[in-house]
């Protein structure tokens, strides 16, 4: 689906163009083509593909989808996958954008993504200085929208790390506590998969060897190289918590066990006591006097009391109950 | 055994070539010849290396075959060697396709393997545009077809362990998750080694100094370690979910025994206190008063049933029953 | 809030200069100028960024915060970001220090940090033969500072590390000692944010391609760059003696528990054989001569004293109580 | 001990040369000595020393032995050291293979090996076309014959690990894995230690620069390093699964202890039930009705029974017994 | 403290030098002066700076001692900073040695440690045509003697390893094996940093860009280097052993508390089956028939001792007792 397909000169909005003129406006000296997409049919993409000129592997990775991120250069024009990603109740959906820029166009693929960029588009018409700068000021603007997304969705995960943090000490939410974290990492590795690879082919646009129509850029590149390391980083350190947050969850499992182990222990050292003194008094010898004593019934209750009581203390003391 | 043996001109199939002839076609200029082997004797692999001039360690290799995956320059030749990896009921069959290359030929040659690559003939002389690219481009039309064939594998073995995902926070599975764990990764490492080594090969194929015959195909290898790529990370997030869900499983085992171990003292102690008091009133004193009431019986009963009964409810409270 | 911005010529303080007239002194031969902010609000950046002519994503960066450390070249200037640690009852605060250094100016601007770096300046007065050496000489003072700060963090992560260590092999101490590895491990980690970065980004201000205002300093950003290896090495050795001790920490535990149950396996062994004889002689058969005998009931409890005593010895003998 | 002692030109062997005749042949133009010493003593190695002018920090290095695998270039000669590895009864015997080799000669070193290298040299003389390239050639033949030595050794440790791999989830074998896993990967180290360095060192002897003398022979040895990064990837193989099949194994550990205490709290708890009913009917109270029916003796046991195959069953049904 | 201060000329002692007259000792061509110093205070220091003409950074590092091992270029001269670790009682102990090396001198510091360096001295002095080499051969075998003193202290904790290993599978020993273990691990790993940064640092003295003065003694650092790789791998090697025997000392500790739960149940059984018969022959119902027999009690006896010893001969299959 066509979003909106207008021409740019000097940083400012021209009129809007119909597909088919495309290549007419390509050819004006100054001037740049911006059109968007979403989820675009296969006839859509080589209406495109035949307005532009792209080359048919990128054409074909935008129309397959489901592409690691990545930035290859085709010749003179750049092809950029980056993964989208939103928060929907507590799940990540991941969506793709396609980007393929050229000095005289830039085409945004949106696939599978609720996230518009309209922003990014009104944003940029507001300052001309900026937009001046080219497609790879567009590119940028895109860039730095998706990635500036990213942060709530790390937030939202860090946010959710702490909170089973709060509850890793505590008694009986290990079982609890080992969903959560596995299912935390799941998210973790899922925003990783969209961090990571961008990261390192974004490396790649500013400092040694930058494709041409970058190199007046590459300081806002590195700025969204910047973010995306910062993000990676974050990510590393949950993960390397989660690891041993799932290591301190075995071994609370581990204390607790051991805890009740020694009060069961305990309890069944009691009984075993007062069990054995019943059964002996309950022992069928003729010749027993003391069961014959007036008080020692009584006496025998308060013994084995005494006996059990002096247990529970000492296993008191000791830690055990 | 010999599959086929075809000369191409211009992209379009020329005629079948008896292989004694193969030598005479390889002089005539922009032709190529294009042979495939299956599983074939010394004597076959012998003729081969004469007709072309194969380097005799890259022929011992293809005789051999059990290689890692690899591609090596001799001279203006490349020698590569690609794991062939097929389901077969849940099983991996590993084969194994040695492909040389040189301007004037390529050879293929498959090993234990069952799939076909009559597939990737057919469609090359479909397209001969692409097809006049030369040796090249079948080069890279076998190496495609190889690595789609991962695809399937890679995703049986990802639904694998999606389905344990779903057992592993379930009591009483514990054992047959280990167990599939464990067989998975078993099968992730066979996978890993066709690709990782492969990934690493290809990744000179495009980009920095490339092998002279592969300098006008480098987008079409970029493509395929692209692919590689996606199926290395895949692999390695697997890996390391397969990691984490062991010891994810070995903390349910944990907390399932501390579960039981609750359980199992809650009963123990129930019963113990009974047993305690059945046994204080089997005692043999003469003097023990309510052994002499009428209700005394019941009483004792309801006193016995009162004392556990409470017992159990604080156990119940407590999560330990 | 401005602290203060005095101008320097020749190694030696020159006078205070009002905001306003910064530009001015710029622009005065063989001068320079250091200003120091502490959490400036947005007005007062952007009257330092029209003085100095500050790189828009700089500034942006310094007024949002929260950057990771890092030193990055806008043309002839630097701007960094270096993270401020200070210990408070246990607690890492972190702050940030940014600095923008040219050759004719200094601008640090100090946010979230109760450390003062008036310290740094009065030094730097002092010593009016190293400060000719100009702005990066203080650049130098300022990142030295902030890492020599570093070091007593350390040491108390240290401290607390082998306080730990000292209970580790203690009974009943596991639950406390993982709770304080986790916190520890948190610590580190925040210690391991604020030290990594930054020593891969002052890696680059000596030996190889460095900023041109650095060229004559370099000795000194290598000794920065050597603390901060010493340090990382040290906060790595740290982490890494808290995973093996986290593992230690479980052993212990299950040897713990596995004593406990090698106990209470123990005593109830003793108390089943009492409480099965006591048993015996409470079977109402009719004829049972031992029941009748004179001494029979002293005897049985020696007996069974006699049984338990020899399985009490053999227990202890076997290390089991 | 000297073994041989041979001079060959062309490929072809001349003759046998007294040691003391070794330097006048070397200055006969396109003539080789090959030397092979074994177990020598400080002398002879000085000898050689003498006659070949081995560098003195090689000759040490060879005379003290217990070296890690390396290749050194020492001006226009090459060292090499090299680990044998031989199966004796299981059990991993490391010898030590030296070489130094010049355009003239070739002397190689064997300490604390039962392996010999006759064969080597024989193969090498039946071959001349091959042997004509010189001493890199002879080289090259020593280190294949080393490293093809290593395949079964490998191949050994691959079977033992499947051997208890087949083990793992069977129930009662878990300390006799867990030792035979502890073997295995000291086992597996020894090998490491043999092959890791040597590919590295290899590695330097094709591609990049490369020592004058191997400059033909580069095919050759990448082909020794493919048998090397073969060897080494499986050997991270098995120490990948051995890790896991460690973790595995403590794993069943704690799924059997859990089985075991299923079973035996359900046993304890029938038990219970059957001793806390035969006590209430031992209870001494005057008027319980049931001890005075006829065949409440019968009815009593019959009950009892009835609970008791009750809870077998609920237990049975829930999977603890 | 001055240990000595001696002129060389051509290899050979030419005095003894008062510090006062270094300076002039450094100007006479061909001769070079080399001091050793021991727990110098400042003083003595700021004499060698002034002597010397020594960089301020370099010196404040030997002042402050506990600097990480490296070696860093002054302009012409090398600072080194290398450990000294001396085994007292089964403790390391940690010195430092500090060299300062120019074409005209050495000067050695050494810091904490027992150690002498005489013997270095005088084997240098016992070979005039190697210490002929100058300063470089100075450093070389200063560096060689700490090296070849690391030698024994990896082979104490080699031999350490070795006694704990051969405990590991002994049962009742976890607790110390575990105890010992980590405290294995500290050790190796204070020897792991004075060996590793070493290292790193003496890979720059051979092979690519060489400091000036060590360009003809590239060889003898290599070698250094070698024995410093060969311990770090040792070292390694023994790290990854504790990792390993720590996990395998946990499964031991679950294996043996897994089968003393196993005996537990097995005489928990006996025992729980005993007391119920005997509980049933303690009812007091008035029809017991068999309570009459006059064998009943004996018969009881037999009965109860079989089926006891039949569930005692099934355990004993089952391997549980």
């Amino acid at each position: 689906m066509l979003i909106n397909c207008v021409a740019y000169q000097e940083g400012k909005r021209m009129c809007d163009v119909p597909v088919a003129q495309i290549s007419e406006f390509l050819s004006r000296p100054g001037c740049f083509v911006w059109v968007a997409l979403r989820d675009p049919d296969a006839k859509e993409l080589e209406q495109m593909q035949h307005e532009f000129g792209l080359h048919e592997l990128a054409v074909e990775d935008a129309h397959h989808g489901h592409q690691r991120p990545k930035i290859e250069e085709y010749g003179d024009s750049l092809f950029a996958v980056v993964h989208t990603i939103e928060l929907d109740d507590g799940e990540l959906l991941v969506g793709e954008l396609d980007i393929f820029v050229e000095e005289r166009y830039v085409l945004s693929v949106r696939n599978r993504s609720r996230q518009s960029f309209l922003g990014v588009r009104a944003r940029c018409e507001r300052e001309p200085h900026l937009l001046k700068q080219g497609t790879a000021f567009v590119f940028y603007a895109l860039m730095d929208a998706v990635v500036d997304r990213y942060f709530p969705v790390l937030d939202a995960l860090e946010t959710e790390l702490e909170t089973i943090e709060e509850e890793i000490f505590n008694k009986g939410s290990e079982r609890a506590n080992i969903e959560r974290l596995y299912e935390l990492k799941r998210k973790v590795t899922v925003l990783k998969h969209a961090v990571a690879p961008l990261m390192e082919s974004v490396a790649k646009l500013y400092g040694g060897r930058v494709p041409h129509i970058c190199i007046n850029t590459q300081e806002y590149f590195r700025d969204v190289y910047d973010h995306l390391y910062r993000i990676n980083t974050s990510i590393d350190a949950i993960r390397d918590t989660i690891g041993t947050a799932i290591q301190v969850n075995l071994s609370m499992v581990a204390i607790e066990e051991s805890e009740v182990t020694k009060r069961l222990a305990s309890w069944a050292a009691i009984f075993a006591v007062a069990t054995a003194f019943v059964g002996i008094w309950g022992m069928n010898f003729s010749y027993m006097p003391e069961l014959k004593w007036h008080y020692g019934y009584p006496a025998a209750l308060v013994f084995i009391a005494v006996v059990c009581g002096y247990l529970y203390l000492r296993f008191k003391k000791a830690g055990w109950l």
